[in-house]
């Protein structure tokens, strides 16, 4: 909206999440020029979620341990901020509010780095990368048979931290109801008791839901279970094509 | 200053710290009325700082770890309140501002309180306030042979909690630099080796300092080995006076 008001002269601050919350896509900044400072919240910029094009470079960028290792309930989080005026504000922000954070929680995220880091690093990253892309692949699998709902399509791509081409592994789908009449898509999940986010919670339609893949593997398995169902009620979606995988 | 402006019509919350910090002095509310909503800091209403005339019982009250256990970076407080919307309110901003408090420092903070309420629920209380007692009394003597410096009165009171008349035991010494030409006091102090917080860092004249009896044993220890050295320099003053104790 700022973009084509040419006339705009004040400051302004841009929030990129990259990758997108809930679609998982890398964003970037519109805005440009003097008067704008960009933040980069990278809270999903993890190699398990999402192919790295290139290490974080940015101005300032956000992190959180909420999606590095679960821990949100820590409410650990870091930045790096390359203007030191910036950063003394911040500092003197944090004073204000909060005197910091808590310290046990900085301890447990300290720990947390450790185990993270370990070996060549890299470990934890295969390691939920395999499981997400795993769960991506199965969830696809029952999409591609409904004709009732779609799933976002996220390419295979390279990843500069894996080094490899890497399957897709977002946190989480993003679905759309496609019938005229299923205008509240969260509605129709909750009917097949699967509980998902409103797309109005995410500057979208209702139309979308978004369903969770970072909960523990025995809400995913019913996750799959009831999407089975949900999908095999189709007209034209055979129960054994559905229950052959 | 609000409460002699006669014709003063707007909404006003007014924020009473009892026990004050830096004096350790009970206080009340000053302005009343339908638009004022009063919050109490009961950061220091613990029996080991002072006397408890009667069990808190306000509208809206505040606490924290901080000054009850000594653990301030686990960053955890909690609130007392009677109004329901008020309280509602308070919740959606907490939710907003932090998304809720650590869940590390919450653990941290329910296990010292279980050990806060073990027994009768006092032996914490009675430890504390005996080892603060014993501090407050060594540093009155000291200050008793001095004409260069005055220390805050205390009176003994009686106290609800520890039912008995106890002597004073404050976080703080709140002391006045009474010579004309020390103007800063902390700086008076700072030379004698002694870290200080400046009055105005409470609203007072810098010819007020704020020590702290809050630190360990050691800390203690050297604290009143330098205000022996510091009030055995003013005239009149026996260097076996201050020795003999």
């Amino acid at each position: 909206m700022l973009k084509n008001k040419s006339d705009f002269g004040g400051n302004v601050i841009e929030f990129v999440t990259s990758p997108n919350n809930p679609d998982g896509n890398l964003r970037n900044s519109v805005l440009k020029g003097p008067n704008v400072k960009t933040i980069y919240d990278h809270a999903y910029y993890w190699p398990h979620y999402t192919a790295i094009p290139a290490p974080a470079d940015e101005h300032l960028m956000i992190f959180s341990m909420s999606k590095l290792t679960g821990h949100a309930g820590s409410r650990v989080g870091w930045a790096i901020v390359k203007d030191v005026n910036v950063y003394k504000r911040m500092m003197e922000f944090i004073d204000v509010a909060e005197m910091g954070t808590s310290k046990d929680g900085q301890l447990r995220a300290l720990t947390l780095m450790k185990v993270v880091a370990q070996g060549d690093g890299k470990q934890l990253f295969n390691f939920a990368h395999q499981i997400l892309s795993d769960r991506w692949e199965k969830l696809s699998r029952i999409f591609s048979l409904s004709k009732r709902f779609s799933l976002q399509r996220i390419p295979t791509q390279y990843c500069t931290f894996l080094d490899r081409v890497r399957a897709p592994s977002p946190a989480y789908a993003w679905v759309k109801c496609k019938r005229k009449e299923d205008k509240n898509c969260t509605q129709v999940f909750r009917l097949a008791k699967i509980i998902g986010r409103p797309g109005s919670k995410f500057f979208a339609e209702n139309r979308y839901v978004r369903l969770s893949l970072l909960k523990g593997q025995h809400d995913f398995e019913m996750l799959i279970r009831q999407m089975k169902k949900l999908v095999s009620q189709e007209d034209g979606v055979g129960a054994q094509a559905i229950s052959s995988f």
